[in-house]
């Protein structure tokens, strides 16, 4: 069952790939987001690295370049290329890479033929949550790539991954007291949701639907990126130097609002969910609102009472450490503590995530300027 | 008393310049330390603007050049210069910068000495805490262009600033349970600390005192700044740019480590209590120890029975609001809210604190990568 | 005649890129180093908007939006792509930029096959010699690209481009005089070269071979890199801040220098001319040998007797206007005018340069710290 | 005669500094313009380093750390401080300045009270001629430094240092033919003017008189800043990028030009000689004329027939070395020869240049964008 999970995960990642010509999988825009081809084989190499040439039997490497090309940033598993430069490598070819895929399978599956350790299980398993993660990167990453070249070219016309806004409208209360945050059961989380703990919150009140394009056009007319006090320090001096005034992808032609979506340039949908905005503009409109963003404890312990799951949702809370988080030993112990710092933590899931692969534990998290994520929010007060 | 509270406060302002030279008060070293002379005014300013132009009938500003030049961040009070060019003007003289003083304290004397109404205490008051502020970084800006100049020239050489070691080892345990946090009396206190609320915090215990020059050699010395695990990812950025392989200003001198202290370059006092590292340093630090930092809220439940006082310490809490916090309106809303992103909190108080400036609930915040406060840290498990 | 030039250039363009995959076509390493499909589309945007979309009656563009992409320079042709991105567009497809070609190849052969005016036969000539400097450009960016790629992919394993030695060595001695400088048949030149004109040469001496890799590696092995006495102000700082220990493409393996070359990573051939290094390089070894580089007119007045065309060699001279030099109008003025400042002649020609576009009276000419091309250097005294 | 040389020099520069306030003697606003305080110890540090410490038997260094703060490029006389860093020490005081020039002062004359080799005499003439260099920059680099504050403090109200126009105005004619370049008498001169060579010059015509403001306004109101067409390519990208668009200390108070002078902000007058452009904008006017900048040959063969030295002017040749020129050894051969790359020659002398240091042979140099000499240009064509 293990290796369905990790034949059908690897198959869906290629089917991600389906529309791409060659030279999509190729360039990288901008430092924080990742070709395809790079993703393909980031993905692989940790199969590769992590459990092949460590549990599998005289298991050669596939390419002796490739541990430095496509190791992402775990400094236990030695040198690896900047990561500025994924995009500018013009070999190995495409067609290499889904060799390489090819040949790692064809050894994990063998591997997994056999009685496999607990741990080897626990890194399987980890593998593909990975993967996972990547074809949400993967998505990102290539509409970045696509949306901010002039000619606007479409992923695929038939999906455009807007997300229709939320039915149900209004505000959801909860009572004071403590609530049990955290992972409990035995299914699989990250380290960083573990050690579930109590947390006391005040009487709050969390709304049951995320923003739309509407209301965010309305701050918008309303003077909202002009108007220095509905901003952090930090986010106004973002704004200023890299000339904000829209979510990420939005143009105005000929004075209507229009964005880039996957299936290709559409006019905004006032009706849909807002996607692409950074944490700096999510605050500013709440803040404009005379609202506030909840806090990642609040989102967990309402999510039961409303629709998530298209948007990831930005919070109020810092990416930190639960109470007796500790830091794994070598690689793996990278993937997650070492980022605890200048993070904000999203919650929820988006419409690029793998299906499976939410939870209402989840934590996502990113600096505050990002907007390439599909990332919108939900109104507290 | 408001008024003999104020005048004292001036006074000792005054008092700490008392062993400059006009050149000391002119230069800026870096973006985020300000020339004494600056200081000086600005907390001048604040009494002009944002009272004494409002309050005081037929109040002519001293000088129609120095809302631009002394404001320091408030955008609400109009136009300013640049954060990083205070130290390039050479004009006005500190002749003159002492005059405007004079001029701010007669009319200031003259406002208090009838009845004033609450808003107007406030705002003095506040203007008070201000300066006295402006007081510790006085001390910290001008020990960090005086710790860079090679000649090492002391400040006063019977003022070091070097803390001794608390006297009490040991750890205190601390039960489960709801805690009370936040400003609860009438007491003046910022509106960060405001929104007095329940946490509930986890057994825990806290170290009674705290780490020493010497518990942090043993740290270099065992290769801490070599070894990327006990880092944050943006940390060991931050330290592999900068070339950072100590706290600031220390320098080895002939095998020995030394440092600049305010009474000039002296030996490491191997008992006394370590300052100006990062929170990037101290979140190492602990790490190698297999220990943590404390959270801002643990910290604030235990601090009475630990002594506390002469380093300001780091916890592993980001500045964030308090449930209830708003942002209040004009130039005095922006004083704390807006910073709310992207710094850590420390707590405590540090040698170049005023006298009766700190207290329990008092929320300082700074950047991640900053030393150049006295920062120490106190141990947690 | 014209015609069958233009055909064969445009047809040397592409086989030169037979050996390529389609991701060869893509990315860019660096702002000056621009990748094949950008250089096979730009040449062509040339002749389609500067020729057809002019001259030829009812022409329609190819496509809207390649105007924008394909643009390099030239402001008085609209709005341009930034420099830096032309390696992030996945699309136009490499097909599809075939296809370009194809199209306005059979435009300009319907042009080309009725009798043209004087204007038109100068534009499609320097179309021609524009499309000639970027085959070399192309050869030239593609080595970067592959050159710094950890896994040294060949371009073609029969084509390495090293130079052989010349044959001749010793001084060449030239009398004082005046000497006529500058392009005077009616034969195609670039603006930059016309103005024939006298200049005064004092006595000199110049090299009759090019300096090897052998000679080099002597510079390098007396310390060359570490002498600041040898290198300009300028130079030291490029140096030191790049970490540059060696000409571009050198590594050292096992203790042995090697070089990319196009056919692969390569031991350095010592018998080989010296490339790859920048004027600072060339001048700086100029300097060690206590002899200097010649002038570009000391170049062009002895270039009857030496062998020169296979590495380009830098001059002593900045490039400037010869007198009378004025520019013309509209795009075609942008093409060379413009760059003088901040750079240095180099004479010759190189390896990578097409066959019939070299000349004795060619000045090309890059900043000083440019290493990318097949440089290398020629000694005067 | 040396010795009243030396001392009138010396005399010359504290005179200039008798209308500053001790702020004045500090800040750095620029790399590139140093403070002060900084030239009084570098100019003196000269004589110390170079002369004293070489040939004074028995002389002490006034300073142990004075060779690292005053020290600025020479790479063979040690380490130094970084350039930018000149205004960050607020130590040594102003005051020990003063006690430092004293000390080097008596040592001088006891040095120069008996009889002295060549080589110290060129070395004191270096070092006076050298001081004289810096009398100019100390002013020029005040004016920068007054010039940016927001106040305009005056140096003093009755130098302004703005210059008339020249009395005569047209064009002087000079023949094709072969003309001598350089400094041929035994009197002073630096290494960059000796070896006086023959020069072959085309017919040409340079202007009798400097452009004014007037003429440059004319320039402005025509959209010289807007129109790239006037522009080196790299002009443009620095007007752009610096949104420059008026020469250094232009500001548009109630729609009339005025201009920071010496004696404060006025009006600009029409009827004065430009100052404080740079080569971008010098060569952009002259385009604008359908003129050219003349070349430093052409200046320095007709130069006896006009009037010169109140600004320095542009020429459009690059700072490059004469024929036989050579480096000298040590210290005092890093003075020119190194920064030959990259900058352009200012010919004449300017209104802040000491009386006796201008000499027609003088060839200044600065990089392409500085505007903060009194730069100005003349026609040719």
């Amino acid at each position: 069952m293990l290796l369905e999970k990790y034949l059908t995960t690897r198959k869906h990642t290629e089917t991600l790939c389906n529309p791409l010509e060659i030279e999509d999988y190729v360039p990288q825009a901008v430092e924080f987001a990742s070709p395809p081809r790079w993703h393909l084989a980031h993905v692989t190499w940790f199969f590769e690295e992590l459990i092949l040439k460590q549990y599998l039997h005289e298991y050669v490497e596939f390419h002796p370049g490739f541990n430095f090309l496509f190791n992402s940033y775990y400094r236990n598993a030695g040198e690896r290329a900047i990561r500025s430069q994924r995009g500018i490598f013009t070999r190995p070819t495409v067609e290499l890479v889904y060799e390489y895929r090819k040949h790692v399978d064809a050894h994990m599956k063998k591997l997994l033929s056999s009685p496999i350790s607990d741990n080897v299980e626990y890194l399987v398993t980890l593998g593909v949550n990975h993967e996972q993660q990547h074809q949400e990167l993967l998505i990102t990453d290539l509409k970045y790539v696509l949306g901010l070249n002039p000619l606007f070219p479409p992923y695929d016309t038939d999906r455009n991954l807007v997300a229709d806004k939320n039915t149900t409208d209004g505000w959801i209360s909860i009572a004071e007291g403590l609530y049990e945050i955290g992972h409990k059961s035995d299914s699989f989380c990250y380290d960083n949701e573990l050690g579930s703990h109590k947390v006391f919150l005040q009487d709050y009140q969390i709304a049951s639907s995320l923003v739309t394009n509407g209301d965010y056009i309305e701050f918008m007319e309303d003077g909202g990126y002009d108007n220095f006090n509905y901003w952090l320090d930090e986010g106004w001096t973002w704004l200023s130097s890299n000339k904000i005034n829209s979510p990420l992808y939005w143009h105005k032609v000929s004075g209507e609002w229009h964005y880039y979506t996957l299936a290709g340039l559409k006019p905004v949908d006032k009706e849909a969910m807002l996607a692409h905005v950074s944490y700096y503009e999510a605050n500013a409109f709440a803040h404009w609102k005379n609202l506030r963003l909840p806090t990642e404890f609040e989102w967990e312990a309402a999510c039961q009472q409303f629709d998530w799951g298209k948007r990831w949702e930005w919070t109020s809370s810092a990416y930190q450490a639960y109470p007796g988080f500790s830091i794994g030993e070598g690689a793996v112990g990278e993937y997650n503590g070492k980022f605890m710092v200048n993070q904000m933590v999203l919650r929820g899931a988006s419409v690029a995530t793998a299906k499976d692969h939410g939870r209402h534990t989840y934590r996502n998290f990113f600096h505050p300027q990002m907007q390439w994520q599909f990332s919108g929010l939900r109104l507290a007060k």
